[in-house]
């Protein structure tokens, strides 16, 4: 049997699609944010990130880095174990606790990624909870469509951002049967709001516990960078916050926070959580020194907005259609993988600007975007390199233009 | 619906059976390991740890942390993306590199941890080979179990280590039908190894692809640290081996190694490797130099089965009963949670002697045991502090020796 002949295959369909991915290899320099050096051989050596999730630049904060260095010397490179196996350091619980407090919540649980976090919790609470039911919103992330298919619990999807379709499609289903609502606040691919309040409200009403993902809200909204629920004061009204370390954090790792039995619960049963080894210490350290920066310092998420502003001011003054929404995501609708790709292509090789185009299976086909993230390190040079150069691709590509 | 309620109701269960989990808090002395800060009231302030995973110790190797810290300097703490968007970093090419070399693969592809490579590898060969069956060894790890249950693909069972029910079970399949053996080569909590080239004979003849967990193996087994499959010459008959970063190389992550087509076959539509942040760069380029300092050095190696030996032998004097089995790992078998517990109890509070107790879910109800896994960094006083230990309590508590 031809194995690799299978592969072949299924992998010709993606590049006559159009949806093969080729990798960026970069290194990015550290104290020169948002700069890296590329490995591409038809870029230039040096060129501008414009799409990573490191969104507030924490990964080359001194603090951070010297955290992380500090933990290395004191307790190594690895955990050396899972976190029942001598896996379990100090510096796991300290960050616990760091994310508890960051929540206002009883506990936290660490995970070795926020696809992790979303994948276990969920197939745990699913699989676990007699005759569960997972109420997911429609564009939920692929480690929550994941978690639940795993967890093969009932799954009903309600129509995104729509609390009255929550709502109806929550009084369809029997009163005693235990409920999980899943959503997010920011989506990360179109950058919009979920109707917190609302959801949180239509939840209560039918005893549903509500499981948030604030992967790409946590450092960057609210007070203490608690996220849109902290922002919205509403962090006590959440069963489960989910969130990461890898992305404003600017390092690894993902994690819930919720009663101190929620998290015991999922501590003691999710095969995730327990048969992997603990994240090394320094990562954890590292988070805890990003989270403790973010909780009082307020500099980085004022200097982000200001960019993210600008940015889309200037997009609106050229007529480059992008997505209108109230985050710091910017997404430049292309709506064809061929297209989206070759202005990918150009921008990196004629511009030095990286921005990775944005296809299936992260986007629905035919909503491929390129995708801008501003960071408070994106000078005002930046911003005009960037804004001419897609000003010259937007006439030569004669692509349509948004009504001014 | 008071789901705290549901929650304690399944962790009170846990704790009636006596396998309720409770996590040493350790700080590992780098530079001093297998010692270890405790932060449990009622231990000594420093113990000895003899359970980790950390074989070798390369977690306090200078050089391996050396690596990881001129990579935080030059890249930062964290990738800053998933692969796809802005995350593959420099760092992640070399070390995919050096372990396509190690397993002589024409590629590797790199995942967060040894748990999502080998669930998202064989959950995404499951679900999109045609009609693809698994046939997993009885004894397989949670991860693959987890991933072939996701896959949804039809799952053979075949007994443990027995390449000659796995004809059987091959025979009764379709001869057209794709398939997938899935085993271990040393096996973590009985510490025995798979008959190979038995088992890869068996494939073979059925036309099946053969699925190696390495996980225990690498960097211990094999005159380069390629393992049990480097051992016995037999690299270039397994389709896939999947490791850890996280063992023998003192770090964190997982990968497999493959041919071109299979790793991009992966890479293009596992969602646990598309839709999560990338490894942080130093952790990789701490991996890489771990890995390329085992390829070249065997001393760790032949002092750590030094005291393993050792440790047996003076088990044997002592007719302390443990499992015979070619492999570093020495199960002490117990076979009650409640007994298990207590004995790791009194040799950490009275011996600062951190094994910790093994029981359900990673091993099944009635094997609880002890697993020891003496390191090159144990030294003979540490070895006689154990067995002294051990022969008072074995003593104490009356539980049957082993017949001499
Ligand atoms: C909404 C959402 N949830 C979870 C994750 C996974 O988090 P991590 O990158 O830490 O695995 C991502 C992206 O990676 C995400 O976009
Ligand atoms: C056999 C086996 N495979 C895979 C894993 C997972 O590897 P990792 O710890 O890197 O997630 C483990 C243990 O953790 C294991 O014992």
């Amino acid at each position: 049997m031809d194995y690799d002949a299978m592969f072949n295959t299924q992998l010709e369909t993606l590049k006559d699609e159009g949806n093969y991915r080729v990798f960026a290899e970069l290194e990015r320099r550290c104290g020169d944010f948002p700069r890296a050096k590329s490995h591409d051989a038809e870029a230039p050596d040096e060129v501008t990130v414009w799409c990573s999730n490191d969104y507030l630049g924490m990964g080359q904060n001194p603090v951070v880095r010297q955290a992380m260095k500090d933990a290395i010397d004191q307790c190594g490179t690895g955990a050396g174990g899972t976190r029942n196996i001598s896996g379990t350091n100090h510096h796991h619980k300290l960050l616990e606790a760091e994310l508890a407090d960051l929540h206002r919540k009883e506990d936290a649980l660490l995970f070795t990624s926020g696809y992790v976090s979303n994948w276990a919790a969920l197939s745990t609470l699913g699989s676990r909870l007699p005759d569960a039911v997972i109420l997911s919103d429609s564009l939920n992330h692929a480690s929550m469509i994941e978690g639940i298919r795993h967890s093969r619990a009932q799954k009903v999807i309600w129509k995104h951002n729509d609390p009255e379709d929550l709502d109806r499609k929550l009084a369809a289903l029997p009163a005693n049967a235990p409920k999980i609502v899943a959503f997010e606040s920011v989506y990360s691919m179109d950058g919009d709001i979920c109707p917190m309040a609302e959801i949180v409200e239509v939840a209560d009403k039918h005893g549903a516990m509500t499981y948030l993902d604030e992967v790409h809200a946590v450092g960057l909204y609210g007070p203490r960078g608690g996220g849109i629920a902290e922002r919205e004061g509403l962090m006590d009204r959440i069963t489960l916050i989910e969130g990461t370390l890898g992305k404003a954090y600017g390092c690894m790792g993902g994690y819930i926070a919720g009663s101190a039995a929620l998290c015991d619960f999922i501590r003691s049963f999710a095969s995730g959580f327990i048969f992997t080894t603990a994240l090394p210490p320094a990562v954890a350290a590292a988070a805890c020194a990003s989270i403790k920066h973010l909780k009082q310092s307020n500099l980085e998420r004022l200097q982000q907005r200001d960019r993210v502003a600008k940015l889309r001011a200037m997009l609106n003054a050229r007529g480059i259609p992008h997505l209108d929404n109230p985050s710091h995501i910017i997404p430049v609708m292309i709506k064809d993988p061929v297209k989206c790709r070759m202005l990918a292509d150009i921008l990196m090789q004629d511009y030095g600007i990286y921005v990775q185009p944005i296809n299936y299976p992260t986007v629905p086909k035919g909503t491929e975007r390129l995708r801008f993230t501003p960071s408070p390190l994106h000078s005002d040079a930046d911003l005009e390199h960037l804004i001419e150069a897609l000003t010259v691709l937007w006439k030569q590509c004669a692509l349509a233009r948004a009504v001014a």
